[in-house]
């Protein structure tokens, strides 16, 4: 089955909003061996959006819009879908009732313009939001048209209906090829150079099987996938590439899928029963968020200071004074302080410290911006520390310097730390 | 001048990354005065990719490309080019040159296989690329079709490469109309709450106004938009809408354009010479972090504890243990209690905390998972704590805690808090 996703809205062509959906339903459709050849965003246009939605569902077997269901006037897609059957539409009482509950729900009485969120267009089934107002809208395949599901733009709307209509519905179609992909999270190493230590794989790699590299800010994810009649000849077909790639990289793999590096050093914690304390300075708080994104952090993390300015390093953390004018903030030393008043403080197992100058302003010609110590202390007496030398954009130095810290972390706990020939950053 | 966005790689439609690229792009071309009419992603297909490179460039007179320039075998797009235009390419020695010095500047040695980046298609002229080793390609519009810009996918990568080289080229061409837009930012307040408080709009919109409501996690954003033959025609044509919204919903802009709410609560303590402390339970880091995405951010922030464990709410912030064991961690008492010791700690002039229950679990009947006390401290005598019923997605309920806290501190170092017949939140 061949899949075409069309997001609407003028906010997405005019770059005010980042469209998530797309490749958040690319995930979900593969994942059920559906391939998605296409995807596209157009504006609040309604001529436009029948015409899209017209010729999307002359070339594919599924489509699928999001966006422009919404009950302001600048909300288009049930309007140009109508015109592009040539429907109307009919009142529906319990979807009426599911919007007014969802009000009540939230203590609020309905505004009157939510009421043409009932009004379903002819030939189209509503699909239940368990999450929000607006229903979805689902068509079934007529031998010309494909099948066509529209749903609204706000994410966790979308994902609600995907997960309770859609992908139930789609998965009745049956005939599905089967696909089988594997991706290993890989960081501390360009893509170049894992492709060098992968070496040649054309032995591995054609038709039924491929690689891909992903590099993201976090480090390069590697994606095998195969295709096959079914489940398991698809995974067969992937298998040597997969042992020859965990021989060769294994090093720098920490996980795999939908695996974070925080969620693995979570992992790792939670495995040993053992507590984490942060001090943060440079990150300013983002190794704490990372971490406590993961369900059942408060399990490990115990605490983190922040400590931007020095009197917090030195009154919090106890990072003695003579340290800081000797050395700087930005220095070996300091971090490791910090690294081990965070454990004091909190009375952790493990803890994590970042200091560094993340930019614009504040670089000098010894330590220019980028510069960023990084070190872990635990009760183990493991103590390590290792310096960074990163860019000059101040969002991503604080993402790469997160990334690294959790990664020495992962190391230091996984025993890891400086046994092979690289250098761990 | 109309442009089409073609965004490659088989990681966008199986949803492996987002594609922020398109968002940047559009806002960009949009402040030039470009209208982008569509925004699509396609494989990493040689033959797909020429196909959809040669329609783009029919219908529009700008065709930018991203993604799939890479050294690696699964970056196809340039072949695809010279396919799409039967042109074969040039060896380019300046380009190799700054391919080589791109590896010697990171102190590694150039992989073999990044000498094909220095392979320029002919008829294209290369895009120097200040932070990457992919150059971008430009080739001018020739009468049949409209100008083609091909750009590496990495984002960081195209961002330099269009402000260093596309826009200055865009701009040379001339002829572009003009188009004025102000976004307002509110937050605390739902759309159809923010439309009900506007009323009816219709004395304003039409052909050359128009007005758009951008939900979000952080609240709904509000884009008024003036086509016109010059950049003053335009605006005029938006002034009139702009006042009645003004004076219709004030009370809930905190910012215009690219502000954010972190930035706007720097600004205002910058100009009030004042500092913050910080103490979060619930959030995690996520306040201390984005306040730090601040460039200047140490101006203002002394420091966060992040007391994730009752015993660090304790001994860290001095938290009384008779408050915990009489309220619960999750009460006013304990938020304005944290707020109190994070200021204590960090000599700040204001404080922020946040405690609360994030989920999945942790619930209990009478504090249910989404129930969260944010509190507010200043030495200027004034205290505020607000009960926020939220959901039960633990990162939705970080952000949107992160994001109801810093609007209460902006209230309260503004003045305003409680000044108005409505909730803060």
């Amino acid at each position: 089955m061949r899949a075409h996703l069309l997001t609407i809205g003028d906010e997405i062509l005019i770059g005010q909003i980042v469209d998530t959906n797309a490749a958040w339903l690319g995930e979900t459709l593969t994942a059920l061996g559906i391939r998605v050849m296409r995807a596209d965003s157009i504006g609040d246009d309604r001529a436009g959006i029948g015409m899209a939605v017209g010729e999307a569902l002359l070339g594919s077997d599924l489509v699928i819009v999001t966006g422009g269901l919404g009950p302001t006037h600048d909300d288009v897609t049930k309007a140009a879908i109508q015109d592009l059957f040539g429907v109307s539409s009919r009142f529906d009482p319990d979807i009426f009732e599911h919007v007014k509950a969802r009000f009540a729900h939230r203590g609020l009485v309905m505004p009157e313009r939510n009421r043409s969120q009932a009004e379903i267009p002819n030939g189209f089934e509503p699909l239940v939001n368990p999450v929000g107002t607006a229903p979805g809208l689902w068509r079934p395949a007529d031998g010309v048209h494909g099948i066509l599901v529209v749903m609204p733009g706000v994410p966790h709307e979308m994902k609600a209906i995907t997960a309770g209509e859609v992908v139930p519905r789609l998965a009745a179609q049956g005939g599905l090829g089967a696909i089988f992909q594997v991706t290993f999270l890989t960081t501390g190493i360009g893509e170049s150079s894992l492709q060098e230590k992968l070496g040649p794989l054309d032995e591995w790699l054609g038709p039924d099987c491929s690689v891909a590299y992903l590099p993201s800010i976090h480090g390069v994810r590697l994606r095998l996938t195969g295709h096959g009649n079914d489940a398991t000849e698809a995974e067969r077909r992937v298998l040597p590439l997969r042992e020859h790639v965990v021989a060769m990289a294994g090093r720098w793999i920490f996980g795999q899928g939908d695996d974070t590096l925080e969620g693995c050093v979570g992992r790792l914690l939670e495995r040993a029963g053992a507590t984490l304390g942060i001090a943060e300075s440079c990150t300013g708080g983002l190794i704490g968020h990372r971490l406590t994104n993961v369900p059942g952090a408060s399990n490990y993390v115990r605490g983190v200071v922040v400590a931007y300015d020095n009197r917090v390093k030195v009154d919090v953390l106890g990072v003695p004074d003579v340290l800081l004018e000797h050395h700087g903030a930005v220095s070996r030393d300091v971090a490791i302080a910090m690294a081990v008043g965070a454990r004091r403080i909190t009375g952790a197992d493990f803890s994590l410290s970042t200091t560094g100058i993340m930019g614009p302003g504040g670089g000098t010609e010894d330590k220019p911006v980028g510069t960023v110590w990084i070190a872990v202390d635990s009760r183990f007496g493991e103590t390590h520390a290792v310096l960074l030398r990163l860019g000059t954009d101040r969002v991503r130095n604080k993402e790469r310097a997160a990334t690294a810290a959790l990664d020495l972390l992962r190391r230091t706990i996984a025993g890891q730390v400086f046994q092979g020939p690289e250098p761990v950053i």
